[in-house]
């Protein structure tokens, strides 16, 4: 269904990059967020929230209505209204006011408004970065890559903090500071992944040594995820210049700066090169 | 020996996941162990223990009955009794039940039941994620592949946290902490896996001169273990990429650009090499 | 324009290493700037500041008084006397000199001379470390290829940080010692890198889950950027040693199984394969 | 010149490995260097040096006795004795006694004898154990070819240190800890390295900023020596398996379990797969 009037108008400032006005209203609303979050953060600070308090909260419910409108209009205009909201950016349009409603019955809420800064991202949309999505895109497809990898590594990291917390637990006991097999798992992780933060640390010689192997564990466990994420990344990278194909002998693995075939002089087709990815 | 009559079925059903019943069993089981890990988990919070000790008692026993019923029948129905026994997972099972028995002489054996934890290992075996298992080999393989190296870097490591811990004990003394060699060696070590809690640090200049030169050999050390793990997944992975199987002597792990199998002189058929994935 | 007489000398020893007083004044410079810079170090310790104070004052205007001769005499003699001034060294050796003067009006200003360390980046200069050099270029170089995906990354950990940390002053709240979401988002980054001071940690039940599931979220995000760079690196390690050259256009960079330019589609010749290393 | 007589048996049984004599020499000085760094460590403990203090003094001067005999045996059986005693084991052989004679002019002296540690380094040799040797060679070659880069790392770490240290020193100031410049630097550097022992930890909110911003630099700073060792390690790694060149074709990269060339099919002769490394 194509669309007309003003509703077509609405739709190309709104969700368009091609035209001034849509780019105008994209970098507006970049900073409405960026302004909005910071005054959540603001309004987090005592003395701040004392003093300013009534027009922090005046300048929030601007914002909020700002982005209440905005995402009416966005539902009004677009082509697929369902599609628009169940998409990604739907559910964070709508989340990114809800909080504000929801204030008014549990005072709390409003420090989740901080989930406007999701709505950022679209930050990369408007600057047409479409090399840095491309960078991105690369990154998540080698994480998508290591997914089951990581997953297994992760199941072994948790069963061995429950081992270890419960062993800690039964060696330092309630008094050093080991309360519960849950706190000592905490513990567990807080060591094993070497952030060690000394709330909760081993008094006695066997609970020592045994936190000692915790940490020279988890020190060379630390390897794994990077070891797997490098080699899938060195992969993707590897494969994206092999997207190059020649046309006269039909072998790629062309730098993405190549003009002519390496391994038979021929010219490698520019729109070959543009259809990659 | 086959299995005929009662045990071929229960066979079927505890170690079989061919079945529905061997996988509605499995899934039962695995159920239970999280259960009953879950159970230990609350059974070591003081206040939830002092309310509901009774009712966790009970429970408790209840799934240790379960298990002890689980590991008896096993044992009735394996093919090779002596086998399953001293297997990987015998070991485990047997370890699953033992703690509660033990609780009956010491008190804080029951702490050690979550070793049921390891039995979810199990999980991999009914999901059919023969996927999930093919990576974690090669994480193992990997693994196994670097264990000299990763020993050879172990070994530096202890001499240096000795040497290190020493020192300090020496510089700063019991006054600020560093009690014996021993404490000072954990103090290496927590230190050098950049864990650093806090319950033991320098105060003299001397000694924080020492410690920041700790630190920045913790700091490049890190790169020791990841860097040698990273090498082998790497090349690991790229190996298991290319499968070519020689059809002579059947044996595969060739490089991609091989023409003749290095293991017999047999030329490799191209067809085999197209059909990699 | 070319210099004559006296600023010709002058422009010989100060930028120039090839002659020996060149060289000289070099290596005179840089221990004058790390005894300076070493001054403002021990003037910064309360005793040895209250006993040698008026020594160190003295110390302290005499170099600076040196450092300003040098500057105006860099000046001077400079063939380009705009391009040197608002050059990286131009800027540097102005900052070198600004604090002393600005400590006349503001007295913590003279800290901030340990800006004269930057100065001491001109050791690679007169040491004629080419190699060494090219080590860093290559670094550097590593690091500009990786450039657009380290800022992917560090946007999705900044944006995580502040959504984190709002959650935890939520559930924590300012009487466990998240006083602010800014302080949150502090303790966020502390958590996420894995410093983990202690001087901000979680005390509630929910809390300490939330602040387990950074740890592991942190843990394997660290994997990220070691992953990009080592790719990257290894990429530009093995390019930089098959120096391949083109004789029709000059061009190198070839991958070592190149039989023609990629560049100008010229057939490579093979001795200068076999040359490389 | 060759040994005869009593020195030859000496030499074969103090520094040989062949015969089983030398062997079992071998093995028990291990046991009683580790025994001997093991007495140290105890006596270091306070309640354990009261109770047992004049056995384990007893102890110690038996084992300093006894190689100290050793130390003279190996002078005066080794072939090139002025080779010897500058040589890396002669030297660390004189440093395990040293510090016993030492201990009967200053105290604290006898706890520097962990550094007899050092000389278990020789496990290695009578183990035999040369697969280990050869990892062991990888490392420090790859650590070799890695060293400039590692130190322009380093140089770039530590001016950084020196320059948020102080930046740090004027932001806080000694009322919040931060009492002098070095000590700014030393906390630069327990944070920079992610140690973050939260000994001395930013109170107001620009030197939290400025902290994060230290942390964020740390995080992703980690990621290059791991980048460059990784890189050097698969080169080498890679370079090792090169060794290994066919007789017929001249072309090389095999891998170590190839008994025939993958490009030609020819045998490889066994005698050049033994000449490598």
């Amino acid at each position: 269904m194509a669309l007309t009037g003003r509703r077509k108008l609405l739709n190309e400032v709104i969700f368009g990059t091609e035209t001034p006005a849509g780019r105008n209203f994209d970098v507006f609303l970049i900073w409405a967020i960026l302004i909005s979050v910071g005054l959540v953060l603001l309004a987090s600070i005592g003395p701040i929230a004392d003093r300013y308090g009534t027009l922090l909260i005046t300048l929030e419910w601007l914002f909020t209505g700002l982005f209440t409108l905005e995402y009416a209009a966005r539902i009004y205009c677009s082509v697929n209204r369902r599609k628009y909201i169940f998409s990604f950016y739907g559910v964070v349009d709508l989340l990114a006011i809800l909080p504000s409603y929801l204030a008014l019955l549990y005072t709390g809420a409003t420090y989740l408004l901080v989930i406007r800064l999701l709505r950022v991202l679209r930050i990369f949309r408007i600057l047409k970065l479409v090399r840095y999505l491309q960078d991105a895109n690369l990154l998540l497809r080698a994480l998508g890559l290591a997914r089951r990898k990581i997953l297994v590594f992760y199941s072994s990291v948790l069963v061995m903090c429950v081992i270890f917390g419960s062993l800690m637990f039964v060696v330092e006991g309630p008094e050093n500071g080991f309360t519960s097999i849950p706190t000592s798992v905490y513990w567990a992780i807080v060591t094993i992944t070497t952030v060690g933060y000394g709330d909760i640390s081993p008094h006695t010689p066997l609970g020592q040594a045994i936190a000692a192997m915790t940490m020279l564990i988890g020190y060379s466990i630390i390897a794994v995820p990077t070891g797997i994420l490098t080699a899938e990344l060195a992969g993707e990278m590897h494969r994206e210049r092999k997207h190059h194909r020649c046309n006269n002998c039909g072998r790629s693995v062309h730098d993405p700066d190549a003009e002519f075939c390496k391994f038979c002089g021929y010219r490698l087709e520019p729109s070959l090169q543009v259809e990659e990815v």
